[in-house]
């Protein structure tokens, strides 16, 4: 895990938030590289889940809704943890979380009783009142009283209705949505797994009750598939069935897709049977076209955080290897870091490096970096050794350098070096764009 | 504005949020051709002025950042509407929005004085006290308060330090933020112009005090050169030197970017010369590895709304044409509509289109369709007449369409249809994708 922190801070991927001003705690950044490899992720789940599929559409709806939607959805009673207060000391904790009766922060044994505390940010839309305000700004506490997202879920099934007839979707389909939501955990933590600030990758699809199972079992092999293509190491990653005394109430099935992180095997993703549950409760139902039937449909729900596929990524394409790999001088001893992502994620596809800080060579280089940049992200790095350059490369899993050289001024060729088999490759200049397209 | 807004609800582009619970005051969902414009958007500003350009790196800060932040940045003190109550309804005005003396709600005329309103959202981090909780949960009102960004701008500058050293960057050079952004407006309006949920794409380039003027012409010139490419009328755009005493404190020159909205001029976008002000106030500053001078770097700033976008757009796009363009039935005396969006952002690039529901012919389609679809978002349609499926398609933007006939059972081709021209081609089932990529 440090190796990871460490890597993704020294170039930038994931840093902390605020950390001029100490940091907020457990909130994090995402720099240049990083950035680049989130989007690549979300494009991906988009691209294999919304774009290839028919039955799949997007949807972006707001972070802030009506309050009424979380008041019918259960979350306002029930999207609770179980907070208890140290007596002497007054840090707060998740009650699940304090494996012995003696408080971490000042190891005294009295607590207050366990109190239920909802975890939604709670804000208020509109010119309203704030007590320290004097008179006539007598709004109160309560007026226009909203609440940031917890999950991206609720937009969907409010919109259900409004989706289905503009997409002309019918049932079996689904709604996907990718975005930010918010939960006041107690005690977030582990770098980028647990925020209190993330985002959500999520579909629900929409099926008759008595399909669900079939559904069920397509979208688990789906979330296979997805584990797959996103380079996430599958020996790592366990399929538990949650037991019926753990599931959520609306749920009658639930998969916990869980990986093998270094802090201990943790959830993943979430696969749910979330029943006709959500939808019965915002009173929304559904008129089949063709045989005039009206029923409301059942939810099978896949919920990916993006945070997590992040840092589940980052630990299953890490690698070490011994030094010399790039270079043989005495600097070599070193380990060599490899970051062995799938070309369709890596935050940089082509790295283009002049042999030399020539004039020549860095202005050929520069040509090149700025064709290929109008198709994929692409840097352009002069400084340092070959050796070196490679190496800044490998560790942020760019899948191929290209080597200017000062027999490129003649032959209008270049050196092309694959990221993992180290192969390289010569090839005219024409043909390099071409070359990267076919094989990114 | 009336036609635009409709289609967009009816074709579930944009629609109002929670609308099943009456909605949310000026709050807007985005459907699933909404969301495909609305990324599309996003991904041409991406490309053009963070992947093609080797001097700007991109950059996903938390849209919750610490308190201190908005303290140093002057938000908390001076990110203020000048709030008015009427005496009489209660009903809140923003000062500046009152043209007469009357109250436009009850038609009373007192008001109480004029006060300031923050209209940066808050809430509280952590497991914080509220009033409605007895002890021993006595966080008080400020413990754990902070605010949703009202712009991304700051995220950028707290995190500028981090951003130069991991990306190697010198100045002068920028950091790109696109992301969701929160203002209390106290007079939102005016369907996507003016919410109090929406999204940014901002620059924030770092130079010399000296060259500040060349740079600010630099991105005047990137401006108009989006503008295009996004495809918003320039005819309809203006350039307004905001003048010395209604700009910004911090900022030395500024030009309001505005657009002939059908509710009047308004501002589109701006670009700000912000001088050092906001890096002096967060105490950064930038040394150059070359000279080693230390320096603060000063600020142009091109910020854009990203819905704003979509409306001008939408609205410059917007065409109607006389009936009989795509049918010659009686039901073509009709006006048609076609979105002449550019194709970059068209939300859906080619949509296929079997002639008759015949087996053979919707099997070949949905082949068509689901190969294409691997590229690039494609629609498949087979309901209602061609001359009707066309113009579902022209409405929303779709620059191709590919009709499956009888013949192409017999000769494997199909025929396209361009958007604009109406040009149809005829062409081999297996051209079609290079002849799409080619053209999109």
């Amino acid at each position: 895990m440090d190796k990871v922190v460490n890597l993704a801070k020294r170039r930038g991927l994931v840093f902390s938030g605020s950390e001029i001003y100490g940091g907020l705690a457990n909130s994090y950044d995402f720099g240049p590289l990083g950035v680049e490899l989130k989007n690549n992720i979300k494009k991906l789940w988009w691209r294999m889940f919304v774009q290839e599929r028919s039955d799949v559409v997007g949807l972006d709806s707001g972070i802030i809704l009506s309050a009424k939607v979380w008041e019918r959805s259960g979350h306002l009673k029930n999207f609770n943890d179980e907070l208890v207060e140290c007596k002497s000391c007054h840090e707060r904790y998740k009650a699940g979380d304090l494996k012995k009766k003696v408080c971490p922060s000042c190891g005294k044994d009295e607590f207050t009783k366990t109190r239920a505390f909802n975890t939604m940010f709670k804000t208020n839309l509109g010119p309203v009142a704030t007590p320290t305000q004097s008179p006539p700004y007598q709004g109160g506490e309560e007026e226009g009283v909203v609440y940031l997202r917890p999950e991206t879920a609720q937009g969907i099934f409010v919109d259900f209705k409004t989706v289905q007839e503009t997409s002309r979707q019918r049932v079996p389909f689904g709604i996907a949505q990718i975005g930010k939501v918010f939960r006041n955990e107690i005690t977030p933590g582990n770098f980028i797994f647990r925020t209190r600030e993330f985002e959500q990758m999520e579909i629900e699809y929409f099926v008759r009750e008595e399909n669900w199972k079939k559904h069920f079992d397509e979208w688990e092999s789906e979330m296979k598939r997805w584990i797959e293509a996103v380079g996430i190491d599958k020996k790592r990653v366990k399929y538990v069935d949650v037991p019926d005394s753990e599931r959520a109430h609306y749920s009658k099935k639930t998969i916990d897709i869980e990986f093998e992180f270094p802090f201990g095997q943790s959830e993943l993703y979430g696969l749910a049977y979330r029943t006709d549950f959500d939808l019965k409760a915002h009173g929304l139902d559904y008129r089949d076209p063709a045989t005039g039937d009206r029923f409301v449909p059942h939810v099978i729900e896949p919920s990916l955080g993006v945070e997590r596929t992040v840092l589940a990524v980052l630990l299953s394409c890490y690698d070490e290897v011994a030094g010399g790999r790039t270079t043989t001088t005495a600097a070599a001893k070193e380990k060599e870091i490899v970051l062995r992502l799938p070309r369709s994620i890596a935050p940089i596809k082509a790295a283009v490096l002049p042999l030399s800080k020539k004039k020549e060579l860095t202005e050929a280089a520069r040509a090149i970096r700025d064709k290929l940049a109008k198709r994929f992200m692409t840097d352009y790095d002069e400084t340092g050794s070959i050796g070196r350059r490679y190496r800044r490369q490998d560790e942020v899993g760019t899948p191929f350098c290209i080597t200017v050289d000062f027999d490129t001024l003649n032959d209008n060729q270049v050196t092309i070096r694959e990221r993992d088999t180290m192969e390289q490759k010569r090839l005219g200049i024409e043909e390099v764009e071409d070359y990267l397209l076919a094989n990114l």
